[in-house]
């Protein structure tokens, strides 16, 4: 039971329920779950087995990343929906069971929130796990469906080799990977494949044997590398730094601690771990997202790093700026734009 | 899965870290913990069975009406180290298993505070559950122990004869219950008898056959009716109110949601569930508990309740009048006070 302190675990979601909340600015993120709902049941019926464990008849969801709601609740009820239709198309013998679901993300997620939002007709028993998904957060063989909608881009810290001046990898003048060539690319490929590693090792011993786990990944197409929107909000900090706003000091320590993984590299990872089948892995159609974020989204989900590395006075000023850029490179972000990778992945039974 | 808007869901231990919190006005509290330390070893080593049900080698324990810690965390550190005593001492079949705890209170209840101060090495995967114990809060047969310490003489609500003006039970003038012959105390009781069967029924459906419930209840001895702390706190708002800087109208309407049980009524009561026998049901010696809540204490555990009847204005003159009185009368509350009883049910296997 590690607990980092690591900078991904110090600035979860923008929390609350303000103008700038992550709960107010997801509606992107529920475009998303309204998207994968088809293929969700569709994942469901042909994977879920009904003769896996239930501890006296109590099925576990987990979801990881879920951030304070509304879009966990909408998730959690597709999986819900699905899976007791298919103990209900078992036959008399299966009998529907007790749901037990567990809603986790970082410490400093904002529980209140999420918890005094829990729908108040809901089918389920509710409970909070607070923690890194890069860790152990359940019991052995505990959970039978593992979900995540749009939180595995998330890494467990900025890759070090991009933060030390002294390494190829040093990324000044940028705030993210942005090219094929790039030794800042392979630094941040590599913490991905190790946070994945660690991911995946601790599911394994959490899942029931045949149990699964169900993720939306930010991912992007093998020709694309660059996220438009991360060079859009960097350009934006240089812009302010050349102004004399922020130190570009400042801006070359900057980092966003995410990365968008391929399919082909996915596949890997998986095989490499070796404890999970892939039984689906295929790309939503790219008009599920938009070409970058909105600016009240990029906000939601960067304000905490931010106020952290530049303070809270730059904070309107930036995402003003950033809001301009983008509608000027518009046409640039739909063109290359990331994808969502739908991923269904089974428990091995050894 | 009911979910009440009663009163005394509203209205959680105050939340934070303040110097008004619980969280810094619990010692009273960390002190009953202390003391049950050796009873609650003594009682799991008689009473805990290794060979109950372990859903893959986990053990389940759950804390009800948790609050925000510290001594939430006390109280399941005691039971653990005597659980894991046992199992070491079982033999070389009985292997110690993994521990996942579930802190529950009200939806209300700070469980940010709670969450962000779990130790950090701790040796069990925690939970938190929202909700009321009086309801369903788990899936059938799934916790090994409950634990519950000076919560479950909370009400699910004030009785409401007490506060019809047309019974004759309704309580002018007072805030409790005060004396043997009273229809108030009745309507007090039938509550208590109420919401303790919603508590056991629940717990009955959730605890695994020969599993255990432990609690620590704020009682009182047979000879001795009234609570003498909320008297005081009575006549302190009933000063207030011959001021006029509340009106005497809102004292009448106003009454704390709280019984405190005697050990023969709660022999009755889990009698009449049927569903758990009576291990052990024993009275602290009364040096555990001071005569009454000190001016913090009481302000922790009820300004939620007078801030929503009478405003955030009186707090501070409240308070500070109730300090008074109580240093006044301090003699007779020490001849008065309430106990600490220590319970210790087994779920019977029907």
């Amino acid at each position: 039971m590690e607990h980092s302190s690591d900078v991904s675990e110090a600035y979860p979601m923008n929390s609350g329920d303000g103008p700038n909340s992550y709960a107010k600015n997801s509606t992107e993120q529920r475009v998303v779950v309204d998207a994968t709902k088809e293929l969700l049941s569709k994942a469901i019926k042909e994977n879920l087995e009904l003769d896996i464990f239930l501890p006296f008849n109590s099925f576990h969801i987990a979801d990881l990343g879920c951030s304070v709601g509304p879009n966990t609740f909408f998730s959690v009820e597709n999986i819900l929906e699905a899976v007791k239709f298919e103990y209900q198309s078992g036959g008399p013998s299966s009998e529907i069971p007790e749901f037990q679901v567990f809603f986790s993300d970082k410490t400093l997620n904002d529980f209140n929130i999420l918890f005094n939002s829990l729908p108040q007709n809901r089918n389920y028993y509710a409970a909070g796990v607070p923690g890194s998904f890069h860790g152990r957060l359940f019991p052995k063989a505990s959970i039978n469906i593992f979900h995540s909608s749009l939180a595995l881009h998330w890494l467990s810290r900025v890759p070090k080799d991009v933060m030390d001046k002294n390494s190829r990898a040093w990324n000044k003048g940028r705030i993210h990977y942005s090219n094929n060539q790039d030794e800042v690319l392979k630094a941040y490929q590599a913490q991905y494949a190790e946070d994945m590693e660690c991911f995946l090792r601790a599911r394994a011993l959490e899942t029931v044997h045949r149990g699964l786990i169900v993720l939306n990944l930010l991912g992007r197409p093998l020709n694309c590398i660059e996220i438009v929107g991360f060079n859009i909000f960097g350009s934006s900090l240089l812009e302010m730094a050349r102004k004399g706003v922020i130190s570009e000091e400042k801006v070359d320590s900057f980092n966003i601690p995410s990365y968008f993984v391929s399919p082909q590299e996915l596949e890997v990872i998986v095989e490499r771990n070796g404890c999970f089948s892939i039984e689906i892995l295929e790309t939503l159609p790219q008009h599920v997202l938009s070409g970058a974020p909105s600016a009240p989204a990029m906000r939601a989900f960067t304000e905490g790093l931010i106020k952290h590395q530049f303070g809270e006075e730059i904070l309107d000023d930036l995402f003003s700026l950033y809001h301009q850029k983008l509608e000027e490179q518009m046409s640039i972000a739909e063109s290359k734009k990331a994808v969502v990778l739908f991923v269904v992945l089974k428990r091995k039974t050894n």
